[in-house]
């Protein structure tokens, strides 16, 4: 079985599952499990890994409109090298302190391959889920897609200090608590905007007829030759923890104000299948 | 570097950590990280790792006089078997409804080894730390020690069913809650009694004069034929998860009838040093 198989049946088990973090009592709650070898390519530090590991989790808060609160992380590796814990923490405090929640700690592990577990707790009353878009309404996407594309192929050509910088992303929790008051369905682009846009799908019961040009990464030109790669990158590469909503096509102007990131209308809610400039758009992603 | 020197190190780093759990805002979060190799022996079922893995974390809030209220679990194994997951998701739900507490969900992951990270949060206006104890108080032990130990002898000798009932433990939540009202200082028995009363002292500036008897599992008979041997057990094995908490002597009545577990007194709180009837007791657990 493999894990979407995996997490589809998860989900129908624990009813609080199948959205970016599960709500229970006002409190928002998620976790992730990262490692070595699937998520930090080489050249990756470790301040950027415990920023981008920590980060990741409040951005599931971010997708549900909540507040973050707090932050915690395992840290797994075969032998304590104090600089390195001590980065690891550095950038995970430094993430929690750009978007106002607090590291508070967790615990260390001896474990063969550098494996960290994140969790992130967040507060919201009214957390905007999955399972909210009506057709007729707008999506939109926040900041620009390809950034970790571009990132990942700068780790490639060695060029580490750029691409730890692109690395460590702002997750967009002040946009999420901005856009709760206007969006009816919500989550986080890590999967890729193909991806996320067939789950939004599978969970408000609609599709999308998206529209280009995409809000493109500036640095994007750097890693992709063709427009046909560039939409490549932008489509299905993920891990941008950008936020993916579908709001009424009369507040789009509004919330666009009320945010200090932009916000780009990239289609309409359909009724079904999920269309690019009218042609079928492959349910495709970046399998982390 | 090992990995209490880069725990003792971290919590300079980190003001909020070097607790059972970290405490924010009224909220008190947890996580822990648990493999194959070191904390599941041959024959733990799925089951029995996912009850005790989110037990583990849950025990920290009860260290702390905390109401839980959520838990989480990432899940890491190479392949995923749907029994196995489903399981374990099993065992998390039961030891959650079993403390007033709801499993949410969690996450995959692929991983070399099985890996679990499990995260508890849990509310306390007025957690109880590891730093109030002053001399002359009572210190007590809820329910018993050793069971671990004997769970684990019977793993050894292949007798399964009664080694997984016996690593099914009840997280003292409960008990926890009542004692928030009467303890001065409380962190939970995993790393064993010995290590417990040392860190208690280290937190509160105090030590301890332990007397014998103390309240040994009635099975420890089965796995220790010596007296010696059996106090071994209960000082230094640990993962027992019960409360070790320091009380005004006049609390003592009134707690215990208060409690649906046993509790019960081991020695006084101290100046300084930890003693058992009067001779030094060896700072030693036993290695997770």
């Amino acid at each position: 079985m493999d894990e979407p198989e995996a997490l589809r049946r998860l989900s129908e088990v624990v009813p609080n599952a199948g959205d970016d973090a599960a709500v229970v009592d006002g409190l928002i709650v998620t976790t992730d499990m990262l490692h070595e070898t699937t998520d930090f390519p080489d050249g990756t530090t470790a301040y950027t890994a415990g920023w981008r590991a920590v980060g990741a989790s409040l951005s599931d808060i971010a997708a549900m409109g909540g507040v973050p609160v707090a932050a915690v992380a395992v840290y797994g590796v075969p032998a304590f090298e104090w600089d390195e814990v001590s980065a690891f923490v550095d950038g995970a405090q430094a993430v929690c302190a750009q978007v106002g929640s607090e590291y508070v700690g967790g615990d260390l592990d001896s474990h063969k391959e550098f494996t960290t577990a994140t969790t992130a707790v967040g507060r919201a009353d009214e957390p905007v889920r999955r399972s909210g878009a009506t057709p007729g309404e707008i999506v939109c996407v926040t900041g620009t897609l390809g950034r970790s594309a571009v990132a990942l192929e700068l780790f490639e050509r060695g060029e580490t200090e750029r691409a730890n910088q692109l690395f460590q992303f702002t997750p967009r929790t002040a946009a999420g608590q901005t856009l709760r008051t206007y969006a009816t369905a919500m989550m986080d682009s890590s999967d890729g905007l193909a991806r996320s846009l067939y789950q939004l799908g599978d969970a408000s019961d609609c599709g999308f007829a998206i529209e280009t040009p995409l809000p493109l990464d500036d640095r994007i030109g750097e890693v992709a030759d063709s427009p046909e790669q560039r939409l490549e990158h932008g489509l299905h590469f993920g891990e941008d923890f950008e936020l993916v909503c579908t709001l009424p096509e009369e507040a789009v102007t509004q919330a666009s104000a009320e945010l200090s990131v932009p916000l780009t209308p990239i289609g309409k809610v359909t009724e079904s299948s999920v269309t690019l400039d009218g042609e079928l758009l492959p349910d495709r992603g970046y399998s982390h």
